[in-house]
């Protein structure tokens, strides 16, 4: 009998130029790039047109991918309202985002024309970020600033948030941010929107599943509890008096015994420290040290190395390092943005990923069907029939 | 080199006790039954109850979660004015069918509470024929009739589209219809669903994006062409004087030659008969005796019966039998509905599998993961770094 692949660990669904995870090398390439090589210097909209066209753009070609998404910013009347609606009655942020991408019509009805579904991708990435917006002004009771065509794409989300101008360093941040996560191989909201373009669905439903995957605390949903982590330590320290370290250290062993997971650690494909760790730490830290909260940086590089030495005293036999969710949370934290918009804003990040995977579905595409195992019975008769 | 799967043809990804598609012998078992024993007798309220809970309801049972479906069949405001925003934009029923179900917001946020997730499949089924008859009847510049609490489910979905009761011949045939087709094995639709419950994510997401699959012409999308095909070789046999039979053989000959593929014959899973086909078509030769159009059950048999005589001909080396689209197609014509209305329908029926196997999944959930292979460059170094 066949073994049962539950998590489908291992097994290659596709080729793809997106992204390569090497787990055990600790090293992530995005579009040919190290993460480490692009993610600092790179614009948001230079990887979005990374990914869709497997180089960098010209100068021109980067202008006008720039002004096609900014000339989209605005929302469909029906998307605003369902939005508003949405902060209305407090639904939690994921979904918010759900309802209004779902609620958007592209251009083109099915994937089977590459320049209809690459049109389509920008009028969805370019909605993303006002979708949140929308939503989250008016959970906060504000209306939303007027859109601008003058900033970028990460930059021009900032503005809406705030009503104000972000700093260039703080835009740096979190376009940095933006490119480290945009891509990471075969994870379960990138597969889940490759399996809907494998249908020839169209490309809004395929980004409408991939946003429902990435909601699920197992994927996307994880950065917040990383940064309430290092506040409540922080003031468990200040309340008992010891060192945040012995505070941490005790924690730790506390929930390891429990046997709980520690999050903001360990990653089910990386084996050494996730290469996303270094480039969102560096970002946090410099982004500290020009005005943000640098203590917090502190403390939390403080609780880090005491979580690392407890977990690799108490499960020597595990390599388990900082992921990516701890230095997010420091990072988007920095940036000032509210911990309910973490993982949308993962979803803005990644909806590059996305789009491209669904594009390159499309190249060499077959639908997506696997097989299940019937453990049930077979000869039921219906009683009425008898 | 490890190969790569890309359709994960054979890959067994669950143990499930909802479906057994035996694609060999012809044979399909749904929670226990085979399909021709279930699908013509049982109420769909009673399918649900066998997927959501591995048995047969008692009758007390089984009015309890009529009794529920009959409570919940209201549309909140704001999914009602998404859905006639959607039918006066004349958006495709399937976008607005995901519109209506993403802007739900049910009361589990994420997929670990049984008994919250089997509720919120309540509320989620029982809302699915209110959003395409508010979206249709629009469409049709007329409102939706009011809601009935005393008809079942599907019984209520024919009320809503046409604002009479339907006749008991009409609401048995699309009960059988939606019997037959609420569950299929591990299609890409129900894949969806499962991919996104992995990761914990909440049961709305998970049947938004099993609806965005759906939609795709590679898995729900082809009922309505089946049918196009045997109006269109009536009206070419009529110009023609040829016979129906002389008329389909041409063009059928004409098709293969052409390397198109036959929308309703031949199915990737199946090897012989499709064991849903001679449900349906059974049901259609039933209703069509009852008033319908019994002309139309003859030419599809004259059609069906020519084509498969040809394709045997072209093709000997393969089985090519008419698939479950086929009558699919005509079921739902006799039943009365449009043929934009098929795949929603589709989506009606499947929703009762979606959601027993989101409840399935998370009795032994494992985030679904697979891997791809990375096949660009790796090197790339960032301009202005040099």
């Amino acid at each position: 009998m066949e073994q049962i692949a539950s998590g489908l660990e291992g097994v290659v669904v596709a080729a793809t130029r997106l992204s390569e995870v090497d787990g055990e090398r600790g090293r992530l390439i995005i579009g040919g790039y190290p993460v480490e090589e692009l993610a600092p210097h790179a614009h948001f909209e230079e990887v979005l047109f990374l990914l869709w066209h497997g180089r960098l753009p010209s100068p021109a070609e980067r202008t006008a991918l720039a002004e096609a998404l900014a000339a989209r910013r605005a929302l469909p009347e029906s998307t605003q309202a369902l939005l508003v609606d949405a902060a209305r009655r407090a639904v939690p942020a994921m979904d918010a985002l759900r309802m209004g991408i779902a609620s958007l019509s592209l251009t083109a009805h099915d994937g089977t024309d590459r320049e209809a579904v690459l049109d389509d991708a920008i009028t969805l990435v370019a909605a993303i970020p006002t979708a949140i917006a929308t939503y989250w002004r008016h959970r906060e009771g504000r209306g939303v600033p007027p859109l601008r065509a003058d900033l970028g794409h990460v930059a021009h989300y900032l503005w809406l948030l705030d009503g104000r101008e972000a700093d260039p360093a703080v835009v740096r941040a979190l376009e940095t941010y933006c490119n480290t996560v945009v891509d990471h191989g075969m994870n379960a909201s990138t597969f889940t929107a490759r399996v809907i373009a494998s249908t020839q669905s169209d490309l809004c439903s395929a980004v409408v599943g991939a946003i429902g995957a990435l909601k699920g605390p197992l994927h996307g949903g994880a950065p917040g509890p990383a940064l309430d982590m290092v506040f409540a330590l922080r003031e468990a320290a200040a309340r008992s008096g010891q060192s945040l370290d012995v505070e941490t250290a005790e924690y730790v062993r506390h929930e390891v015994r429990a046997g709980h997971r520690m999050m903001g650690f360990g990653h089910r494909v990386y084996r050494v420290r996730d290469p996303r760790a270094d480039v969102l730490g560096a970002a946090a830290v410099a982004l500290g040290a020009r005005g943000g909260d640098g203590t917090l940086i502190a403390d939390a590089r403080t609780v880090e190395a005491a979580t690392l030495r407890v977990l690799r005293e108490l499960k020597p036999q595990r390599r388990l390092d900082t992921n990516v969710e701890f230095y997010t949370a420091l990072l988007l934290h920095g940036v000032g943005l509210p911990a309910e918009l973490f993982t949308t804003t993962f979803a803005l990040a990644r909806a590059g990923g996305w789009t491209a995977h669904v594009l390159e579905q499309m190249e060499t595409n077959r639908l997506i069907r696997p097989a299940a195992r019937y453990v049930g019975t077979r000869n039921g008769r219906w009683p009425r029939a008898a």
